[in-house]
């Protein structure tokens, strides 16, 4: 099922109502069990697939660009006795694996967004529970700042995924159970396998919740906490809204999409896509305020969104492609020019820089391999120079004539753009050697040519006009043809060395254990417990420990 | 396949060849192609498989024990021109996956203890590279202190086990390369994708090794090199020969297994195991000098080794028991007193400390649940309460009378045993809480009464006599009837609160990565690329990524 649309918008959400009261949002759920659309599956008990979960991504994105003013998000239910049930189990049983993949991957990025709003933007999250929330509906409460659970002698919090369904709490559940809430271990093995959950002052106890209230009074109580965090969480008085306009894109033949400044071509047959980024001739706007006059339409935003979006259709739409070429064509002093204004400290190009480094996290954490092209005519610069930073290898031609091909470094490589590891990908790149960090920083503003480049450490290969041609076309085969899996987990363990954080190992640890258990017959084998749910019989295991 | 044993000895190697002269030991490793068993595989080019790695695994253990004296091990190759294949292929495509999983955890360990002689024992290993060394042999490699290949225009390092065979190099290959060695991430992708390897001087310059010398001279560098190291590393002038003995230990109906101080009873229809330590009525020796007059044979160091023999039994040979419940019997201030000798920095109370240590570990990464019960006579006390620490539940009487039920903890709970994240397991168990740390250290000494043990976070349940039986049947029960891959991924997340480290990254993100890999059609299907090595056909690969 190809996904046509990874946007949204409140007046089009099916699922969510998101209203704005001075400095406090309410983002209420009410997930309509069934859309019109032909899926074969009921979305009950505010269960939710991905089109839920595109649909509250767009309203975090959507509340730091266009609600700059809100300081506390209150995310609630719209049900009676359930705030959410979780990922949509039917859903689940019948998606293929890949999809189950790329579904956790991006509800992952949704709740690691929830965070990042409350860490970068002062936006905090409070959830009110007012009635069970079990699985994904507690671990998206779990990405909350707060979590107030109604005292209703029935509403739990829980985790049912192991003793339910054969699988885990895979959308961060467990990770954030105890490195984010640091619940203690027993206990939170405790309760990862109840499937009744935990509820009252027992879940407060625990560290699972922050408060429990009774029905009569959780209304009010939510309210104070809202109140109380709105005035906890710092904003930005230059803050002033920004709408946040869909990404403009017109698609080809053959499902290549051009979007202003960014291209995706595919070629199927050989399970490639090329990106291609076309620097404006002229960097534009020449003060923030001017960048921020254009919004969305600036241009430096404006690729990057369109980077996001050929990303996600890339992972959903495009799985067999496996190898991703990324070229920047342009003039690099374009690209230095935006970086700065970038670099300045104003709420909006602080907002487009923090859009930026989101989603080149999304580059470190797409399950395809990225190899960056630089030959004449490239721009990777700056912020543009990441991508680079982020491919699996970079080719730089070693031009005979000694001109026309650079690289260059701005200041916004130096520590605006960290990874998931908590590291620029300077620092990841020349682990434990602040050295090599420093040398390549020094160098920052000038155009590098391939020799000194290649000395910085900032190249793979820098083959000459004879072996260009033949060497990228010769790596880009032999990628394309190894086993997928195999390069999957390889990336997974190449791109994230150093030190690690919830968010890595979340991805790392976390879903690399629920992916292998997405594999085994006792999930989803006829008689797994993912089949089996709801089901008249009980599931079949087979009972080795591995 | 039953492993009927996990010990060896030198003089009954058949894989390795263990030699020392003065302060430097030799291990060279020679793989038989056959040893007579009825294997269905051939060991050819120094490959390996669980035998080969229990001898290894016996030699870095023994030469702690046995050669003290030894500051560098050489570890080389008795073959021509192939240092090591690595894993052997055909015994792992035909392993069924969780013999495939538990072999790899098992070769980890083995790794890792390298490194543990190197950190705590002043022993440096020099890997002397005097052929080929691929996959598992460079992982091998990957765990010596230096690396040193020769340079005849056909050795080379490699990891090819993702373009040869569709899977992971998962004995911590790719972990090593890039948070061990420093290998730049761009390097190592091309590395770890590349057949052939890497040699000569361009392996010193992506950091794979650390030095290349040609064949005629290779031998005196090696020399030098292990001459160099002997000089740098640092042992303890009291060590003397401990002789490391066999581990003693009777085997009766259905496998139960039992050693001085220790009972292994399995109960294959519940799917369970108990194993039960009861400690001397005695403490023994009251100095550090009576225990090493023991050597193997002091109580603590015996209890711990028999741990070790029960763990692997429990790994290889019962693998559909997925609960075990831990008991210590005794007065808890024996344990206390064999603390105290533990504590002395001698250097056979250290070794044994360091012993223990590593087998706790081993606890830690074990796929099993593992029920602390501590009731009427038991003694979880110091060292031993180390084992309820690791424990994924602990339940704790509330006898009614308020005497014999007891925890104790001792000075050494305070950071002898670090955890593979570095912290110790209390640290763990209270995350970035060091005052609940303090309170439980500042107890160290006492006999902890039920409701003090509970109050200080050590216990996870306190049923009282009514409930007890109960309890903890059911506890028990439910445990074991839930989906066992499940309950592997929980524990793999839930265990490892905190920091990571090398050994957490192999274990959580590497290994999880390689299991999943395990299973996937691409490398272990009819055409995948793990069954069609060394055939006539090509692999035949989905090509969808996730």
């Amino acid at each position: 099922m190809a996904i046509e649309s990874f946007e949204s918008h409140p007046s089009r959400y099916t699922h969510w109502k998101l209203s704005v009261d001075g400095d406090i949002a309410t983002l209420v759920m009410d997930v309509q069990e069934g859309d019109g659309s032909e899926r074969p599956y009921i979305l009950k008990l505010n269960s939710y697939d991905l089109f839920v979960d595109i649909e509250l991504a767009d309203a975090v994105e959507r509340l730091r660009w266009e609600h700059p003013e809100v300081r506390a998000v209150v995310v609630t239910s719209g049900k009676d006795r359930v705030f959410c049930a979780g990922a949509n189990i039917p859903m689940l049983a019948s998606s293929d694996h890949a999809f189950k993949v790329n579904f956790c991957r991006f509800t992952n990025e949704t709740r690691l967004a929830i965070e990042d709003a409350s860490a970068t933007a002062g936006q905090g999250y409070v959830c009110a529970a007012n009635g069970v929330a079990s699985g994904g509906g507690y671990e998206l409460a779990l990405a909350c700042d707060e979590i107030l659970l109604v005292d209703d002698r029935s509403s739990a919090v829980s985790l049912p995924e192991v003793p339910l369904l054969g699988v885990l709490p895979g959308t961060g559940g467990l990770t954030r159970v105890v490195d984010k809430r640091k619940v203690r271990r027993d206990l939170a093995d405790h309760f990862s396998s109840l499937a009744e959950g935990i509820r009252g002052s027992r879940a407060v106890k625990y560290k699972l919740i922050d408060a429990t209230y009774k029905l009569s009074r959780f209304d009010a109580k939510v309210a104070e906490h809202a109140r109380a965090m709105a005035d906890r969480m710092v904003g930005r008085a230059d803050a002033q809204p920004v709408p946040m306009t869909p990404v403009e894109v017109e698609v080809g033949e053959g499902g290549d999409r051009h979007y202003p400044g960014l291209t995706l071509a595919l070629s199927p047959e050989a399970r490639t896509a090329e990106i291609t980024i076309t620097l404006p001739d002229d960097a534009g706007p020449t003060d923030a305020a001017g960048a921020q006059a254009q919004g969305m339409a600036w241009w430096p935003l404006a690729t990057f969104r369109a980077l996001n979006d050929a990303l996600m259709h890339l992972r959903f739409n495009h799985r067999p492609i496996g190898t991703v070429v990324l070229r920047v064509v342009g003039d690099p002093k374009v690209a230095l020019a935006a970086d700065a204004l970038l670099a300045q400290d104003t709420w909006f190009t602080t907002e487009a820089r923090h859009a930026i480094r989101r989603i080149l996290k999304k580059v470190d954490v797409t399950a395809k391999t990225f190899i960056a092209l630089v030959d004449q005519g490239s721009a990777f610069a700056g912020s543009f120079l990441e991508l680079a930073l982020a491919a699996d290898r970079v080719f730089m031609l070693d031009d005979a004539d000694g001109d026309g091909v650079h690289l260059a470094v701005s200041p916004l490589n130096g520590g605006a753009y960290p990874m998931g590891n908590g590291l620029t990908r300077l620092q990841t790149r020349f682990l434990d050697d602040a050295a090599a960090v420093e040398a390549v920083m020094a160098r920052a503003g000038e155009l590098l040519e391939t020799q000194d480049a290649d000395e910085l450490g900032l190249v793979t290969f820098a083959p000459d006009d004879i072996d260009w041609d033949d060497e990228v076309r010769l790596a880009i085969e032999e990628r394309a043809s190894l086993s997928p899996d195999a390069l999957t987990g390889m990336e997974a363990n190449l791109r994230f060395a150093g030190p690690e954080t919830l968010e890595t190992k979340i991805f790392g640890r976390l879903s690399a254990w629920q992916n292998w258990i997405f594999q085994r017959p006792n999930a989803v084998g006829p008689a797994g417990a993912l089949k089996s749910f709801g089901g008249p019989t009980q599931p079949v295991f087979g009972w080795e420990r591995t």
